[in-house]
Order: C-alpha cells, then sequence, then structure tokens
C-alpha cells in the first residue's frame, strides 16, 4: 500500500510544534525508536532514552523542548510530545474505512433505521426498532438489540453484542466480544431458591467512549448504568448494574466494579482492581492494579496489593499475619513492662 | 407501548401480602423511590430511607411489617419485601418474548431436533444431533454444538457459544458471550514441550441456573462438569474443568475457580475471588471479594484482602511486611529479656 | 459411536513402555479410576491413589515404574505416565473432523485464499486478503479480519475474533470468544480528554499455541504482540500491548499481562495472577495464583497473596496492617530500652 508523505513542515503547519533541522524531511508513518527506518518518524518519551535516540534510522523524532538538542537530526519540538505522537499517529493512521450499505447476509428486522452512510457487515443483526446514525461501521457478526440507538460515526468491530434499548453516543469505540446491556446480577433469596430479578434499566454510553474487548457492561436493574463521555475502558472490565463513571475516566484490563458504585471523573484505575459496589469514588482517584477498594474515598491514589516475593520468605512472613494482633497485644504489653521497670530503677 | 395495569387488590390476590390505604390504586411497573411517578410502585428495602420514601412520588410502596407505618401512601406489606419485588417485578417484567420457528438464515444440521415451539434467531448455527427444547430461544449468532441438549424455555443471547455434547437443563439462561464446554486446560510436559490431554467430559447443567455475559464453564477432562439447579453465576466468571457447584450457590463476577474445586450448596462467593483447584468449599460457605481460597473450608465467612490505604501509608506498612518473622522474633527476643530482669530484680 | 479397539501390545508397539500382566487385554477408551469399566483404560497419578486403584474396575492401567506392582491387573509401566496418559488419549481422541469446503452461508471477501483442504462453517466472514492454511477448520460464527494468515490445521471454534493482519502459525487452537488483535490500551491526556492512541502493530502467534475462551490478546501499538510457539494460555487471560510470552509458558486462567511485559520461556503462571507493564519476567519463572508482580523478576517462584481466615480474624489481624511501620518503631524503642536498662545493670 502507498502511503501519503508528508515533510515535518506541513507536519507542524497542521499541529503545531517547531521544526529543527531540514523542515523538507518526509515522513509517511509512525515507529519506534527501535524499529524506525527512513521514512519513520519516532517518539522520545524520555530522556533516559537517549542511547535508543543516538542508534535509531529515524528519519525524524518528536521530543520535548528540554530534550530538543539530545540530537542533531531532523525534529519536532513539541509542548506535549505524548498527545503530540498521538495526534500525528490518527492522522497517519485514520481508522479502516468501509463501504456505505449492509451486507446482504445482514439480517435487519422491521421498524429498524440504519443511516445510508453506515456499513453493516456480514451476518450482522439489527432488532426492531433500533436505529444506527450516519457513517457507523457494525462488522460482521455483531447483535444490535431492540431499539437501541447508536450515534452517528459509531464503530463496532465484529462479534459485539448490544441488548435491547441501550443507547450509545457518537464516535464511541466497541471492541469484540464486548457485551453492552446484559442483566444485571439481581437475585432475591426466597425459600431456599434464588429468584431473578428483572432488570429494567438501560446501559447510556456518551460520546467517544472506546470499550475494550470482552468488557461487560450490564443494564441497570432499575435505573441505568451509565458511562459519560469520553470514558476509556480496556479488554476485560466488568461494569455490573447501576454504575456511573465519570467523564473521561479510564479504566485498565480485568477491573471489576460492583453495582451501584460511582465513579468520579478524570480517575484512573489500575489493571485488575475492584471496586466494592454501592460506594463512591471521588473525582480524580487513581487506584493501583490488584487493590480492593472496599469503602468510599475522597481525590488520592490508592493502594492495597500484597508485596510478592519468594516462596520461601513469603510464607515464613505470611503466616505471622494470622497473629498480627497478637503481637500487637504482646509490644503492649513490653512497653508496660519497661515503664514499669524504669520506674522500678526511678 | 402500552402496559398493563394492576390495582394493589389484584396483587395481593396474586402474590399474598396485606393492602394498607386504597387497595384500587393501580400500578403498572417497579421503580426506586427516587425514579417513580404515577403509576409506579416502589420498594423500600430498609427503613433508613425513609426520607426518600417521603419524597417519592410513587403510587404505592411493598414493604415490611416493622416498617409499615413509616409512610400513610397506598402500600402492600409483606413477610419478605424483597422476594415479593422480585416476584411482582417479573410479573410485570416477563422475558421478552419472540415467535416460535427458525429464521431462514439459522443454520440447523442434518439430525438436529428443534421443538416447534422454539425460536431460533438469525445466523444460528445448530450441529447435527442437537436438541432443542420447547419453547427455548436460541437468539442471533448463537452456536450450539453437536448432540448438544437444551431443555425447556430455555434462553441463550446473542452470540453464546455452547460445545458439542453439552447438556443445559429447563429455565436456563445464559448472556451474551459465553462459552459452555470449551476444554479444559489440561496439559502434559514432554521433553520441554506441552502435549494437550484431550478433554473428553462434557458440562451439564441443572434447572434455572442462570450464566452471566462472557463467562467460561470448561468441559471435564475425562469426567463432567457440572452445574446444579438454580445456580446463579455473574459475568466473567471462569469455572474450570470438572469442577462442581451445588445448587443454589450464587456467584458475582470476575471469579475464577480452578480445576476440580468442588463448591458447595446455598454458597455466596464475592467478586473477583479465587478458588485453587482440587479443594472442597462446604455447603453456606461465604467467601469475601477479592479473596483467595488456599485449602479447603468448612461452613463459615471468609476474606483474604489486603486493606487498601494512600499510596504512602501503603508503602510505610508494606514494607513491614517482608520483616514480620523477624519482628516476631525479636518480640520473643524482647519478652525474654524483660523476663531476665524482671527475674534480676526479684 | 463405535470406537477403535487395541490391545495393550498394539499400544506399547506405538507409543513404547511395557506391559505387565495380559497384553491382549482391549481398550478403546481411557478414564479415571472411579468411573472406568470395561474396556477402559486408567491412569495412576500417584501411588496415595492405591485405594481407587483397588477398586476400579478399569480394564487397565497406566502407572509408573515405582507403582508397578501396586497392582496385578494388566498395566502399562511408563517412565513418565502423565504424559504416556496424554499421548494415548490423544490417540483414542483425535479432534473431530470437519469436512474441507466452504459453507454456503460463510462470506468470504476477494482476495482471500482459502486452502481447499480447510473448513469454514456457518457464518463466518474472512477479509479480503486472509489466507488460510490446509485442513485449517474455522467454525460457525469466527470473523478472520483482512490480511490476517492462519497456517496449516489451526482450529478456530466458534465465534472467535481476529482482527486484521494478524498471523498465527500451524497447530494453533483458538477456544471461543478469543479476540485477536483489538487495539491495544493507548490514549494520551491532551487538555482534559484522552486522545486514542492508533495501534498500528499486530498479534504473531508461533506454532502450536492454545489461546482459551474469551482470552484476549492486544496488538502492538507500533511494534507486536508476540507469543512464541508452544505457550498454552487458559481461559479469559488478557494479554496487553506490546507483550511478549517466550515459547512453552503455560498460564492459567484470568491472568492479567500489562503493556510490554516480557514474560521468559517455560514459566508457569497460576490464575489470576497479574503481571505489571515494563518488566522482565525471566524463564523458568513459576508465580503462585492470585500474585501481584510489580517488577522484574529472575528465576525462581513468587507469591504474594494475604492468606485468608474467618472473617473475625480477618478483621483483627487485618486492622494491625495499617500500623506495621509504627510496630517496627515501637519494637525499635524497646530494643533500645531494654539495652538501656541492661547497660543500667552493669
Amino acid at each position: 500500500m502507498e502511503r501519503p508523505i508528508y515533510s515535518l513542515a506541513d507536519i507542524v503547519a497542521r499541529f503545531g510544534g517547531q521544526v529543527l533541522g531540514d523542515a523538507q524531511t518526509a515522513v509517511s508513518q509512525i515507529a519506534t525508536l527501535e524499529k524506525a527506518g527512513q521514512g519513520h518518524i519516532a517518539f522520545l518519551a524520555n530522556g533516559k532514552y537517549r542511547k535508543q535516540l543516538e542508534d535509531s534510522h529515524a528519519s525524524a523524532v518528536i521530543l520535548g523542548a528540554a530534550d530538543a538538542e539530545l540530537t542533531q537530526r531532523p525534529r519536532i519540538v513539541a509542548a506535549n510530545p505524548y498527545s503530540y505522537f498521538a495526534k500525528l499517529s490518527a492522522f497517519l493512521n485514520p481508522l479502516r474505512d468501509y463501504a456505505s450499505g449492509i451486507h446482504p447476509s445482514a439480517v435487519i428486522e422491521t421498524g429498524a433505521q440504519v443511516s445510508p452512510d453506515a456499513h453493516i457487515g456480514a451476518n450482522v443483526w439489527v432488532g426492531e426498532g433500533a436505529r444506527i446514525g450516519a457513517r457507523s461501521v457494525v462488522m460482521a457478526g455483531c447483535t444490535v438489540g431492540e431499539h437501541v440507538t447508536l450515534g452517528e460515526q459509531v464503530r463496532l468491530y465484529p462479534n459485539v453484542s448490544v441488548y435491547h434499548g441501550c443507547t450509545l453516543g457518537s464516535h464511541v469505540i466497541v471492541h469484540s466480544g464486548a457485551v453492552i446491556g446484559a442483566d444485571g446480577f439481581g437475585i432475591a433469596m426466597d425459600e431456599g431458591r434464588w429468584l431473578k430479578i428483572p432488570q429494567i434499566g438501560r446501559v447510556v454510553i456518551g460520546d467517544y467512549v472506546e470499550i475494550g474487548a470482552n468488557t461487560t457492561i450490564d443494564r441497570g436493574a432499575l435505573d441505568d448504568t451509565v458511562i459519560e463521555e469520553g470514558v476509556k475502558l480496556d479488554n476485560q472490565i466488568q461494569v455490573a448494574h447501576n454504575v456511573r463513571i465519570g467523564a473521561h475516566t479510564a479504566i485498565a484490563g480485568c477491573v471489576g466494579i460492583a453495582g451501584s458504585a460511582r465513579i468520579g471523573r478524570h480517575c484512573r484505575i489500575g489493571g485488575g482492581a475492584i471496586i466494592l459496589g454501592h460506594l463512591q469514588v471521588a473525582d480524580e482517584v487513581e487506584v493501583s492494579a490488584g487493590t480492593v477498594i472496599t469503602k468510599s474515598v475522597d481525590k488520592g491514589s490508592y493502594t492495597g496489593t500484597y508485596p510478592f516475593s519468594d516462596n520461601q520468605a513469603w510464607r515464613r512472613n505470611a503466616a505471622q499475619l494470622r497473629h498480627l494482633d497478637e503481637m500487637a497485644k504482646r509490644i503492649r504489653q513490653l512497653e508496660h513492662d519497661i515503664a514499669t521497670l524504669k520506674g522500678g530503677e526511678a
């Protein structure tokens, strides 16, 4: 495939920043410093990668003002090199385009409205009353339930399932295997058996949300589960019923969020963390990977993982965990004894 | 959509309980106290929600005898208000109905038997020799492997995969993306390479089981993996080969159960917990979210999570975990020294 | 189904080992000691199952030299009985065969090359430029993206999604719901909003890899995510972008591996473990279930889980974790006081 070519001058005309060195240097793709070659522009995350910078065969590099003189090769100096790199890469690597139209193998039930600009792939099912907005792409094997609304330029990768009545804003991306709107886990004990509680809320997803592969977001029990605009969810996240996730929060893979938890805006939650139900996580909270959040938290950074060690050391130390309370009491006793002895000497 | 309307008198005639206030009050749907309006009946979980009860616009409310006089609005007093709510909601919100018949895009292999009352959705695949019982609903994109048996009134939401030979009882609900009967993780080391061990058991699932989105239940290695009747599994649970889960056990999302573990009846297992393999969990065990169960347990409630704190406090305290054994020794030494000093005073 | 029958003499002619007892004993299937009957050959993992061995109705048994005289029934003595069992079981239970050819409901885009020996099941989608090798089986509902390469004798179980450009070697098995090549979680903060960073690397998977149900392996951000030959991944594992997993490593269910982590060869990682990003796990490392690996590790065995106990004991002991640093200081103070007191006595 022929890729379009841009000069550094073209790039700064579009995205800002300052060229140092030959502004006519031509690039067509982003690459890492290690793998970059002719026609590639690389990105220096950090001055400590100076060695890779020296050895790189990149035609050009994006870096911050503080690192501008680490190399003399053609370069773009940007205020925020990482977001500059993101914007340039998005420009050089637009989402794959799919022709508008409905594949003959797709099944569109009566009353569904598909924008003529949308792409509906092979073997897709669209339930009655669903609405699919302009330039949205629904890839092979997806199912879009009854009365679902997809905004404009939504992309569902293959084999996504969206249950009836859910709403996705515009520019939402959902990766394969994700399930949106399955029943929340609502059960009531009745004489030794669980009764299922119908889940009659929906899932409502804001604009510019991205949802990773095999992530599941359950519909609300009575009210809705809400994912606000700009939220980024990695793979295999579980979002239970009636959760609300505030705008621009980013959540790494394998996180579980229990029912009715409220997560604030601009939070960052590490992989494999668990957030228990019916609690509040304030705005701008950071949670480390693997941490279990068991009560509401204010703005701040939180961790709660057991530090790993080699098996023998772990076994020796962990055995004491069952005696911690007793250890605390013995220390108090010792302090008391010492005080008495000191007193006795007085 | 027109919804049917019922008076409180109709409802207690059907489900029991006692009406206080106007028994002709008409309701058609359940709602939360906060969101309820005209025609809604709400549910008071707990006397502490008294404020919401006061402010609610619900036409009626379900509550327990102890709370019966917290309001004067029309109300139903029930012995177990939560299960009453579940039953009433199930009555007002039956599972969505699908017309019987096989969608023309579905592929039914030779020798498969589909009840004429069943619904087979778009792009479904049913393997040879499979049997699908009366009033079962298999939604779009599902695959039902060779010689699978589905009982009556089973519901498979879109994109469920059931492997060959597995058996599901009646009234089983399986949510999208769930995989039933994939190979268990059976491998044997042979001269530096793993050999795959064929997994020739099945998955056998009892009546009234519900299985959450993207949950996986592996087939047995030689014998079967068994999920007994009435078990409720939330999303993204992993059940390994040869596990047995006892009747009416409820398991929250993201739990992992390793091979050949036996889980008792009426257990409740919190989200993200891990149950190691080849162990026994007795009946009526409760496991807290995030806990790793490493050996067999009797009836009781178990926890094993590291309490989270802000990063700095965590770092300071967690650093000592690597010295716990040494701390224990130093306390013993101190106790010995104190005893000696006291003795010296004697 | 009629199963072929083999004598113990046939079996040792093919797989080695030594027959004790009647070499003409006929067997057709593997079973556990408990469930085995006429025509079954069972496997003695361990001398401690002597009781089951005695009670078994198996026609024959595989065991090690040390256990050869625990029974007098017909038996095969093997150097490595477990891998012997694996080989014999694979011989008796070959992968289910599917006829070559493309199901009429499958959609093969222009320029895709499907080997005439391959099986393409119902409702499969194969993107343009994809190549599918000889004797590969792509089951119902799978999607094979543009320019994907599948080697020979690959098996994709139903509803697997492979994104564009990814490469799978030969003899790779992928279970239902697995997603290969979804975008890695690459985002950059820009004035309060997350920008998506295009993920332009691929996933490259070596020969004889097996991938469990609902496991997700993300494509690289710029370079590739690489799974080397012979790696065995259980269900619901998350492999982030740019991870490399060394040959013959085995990873149990629900493990999460963060971006750019390097896992060595011949590692064994327990269920639910988390490996943080940008770190190195050496060859032959063992990680216990539920452990969070937060920094690079050399060859060895590592654990870091909080030991569970009953709720009350846990609460009492865990409360002290927030005072560990203070406890350490108090012990030092006590030691100092004791030294002073002893000195005072001198």
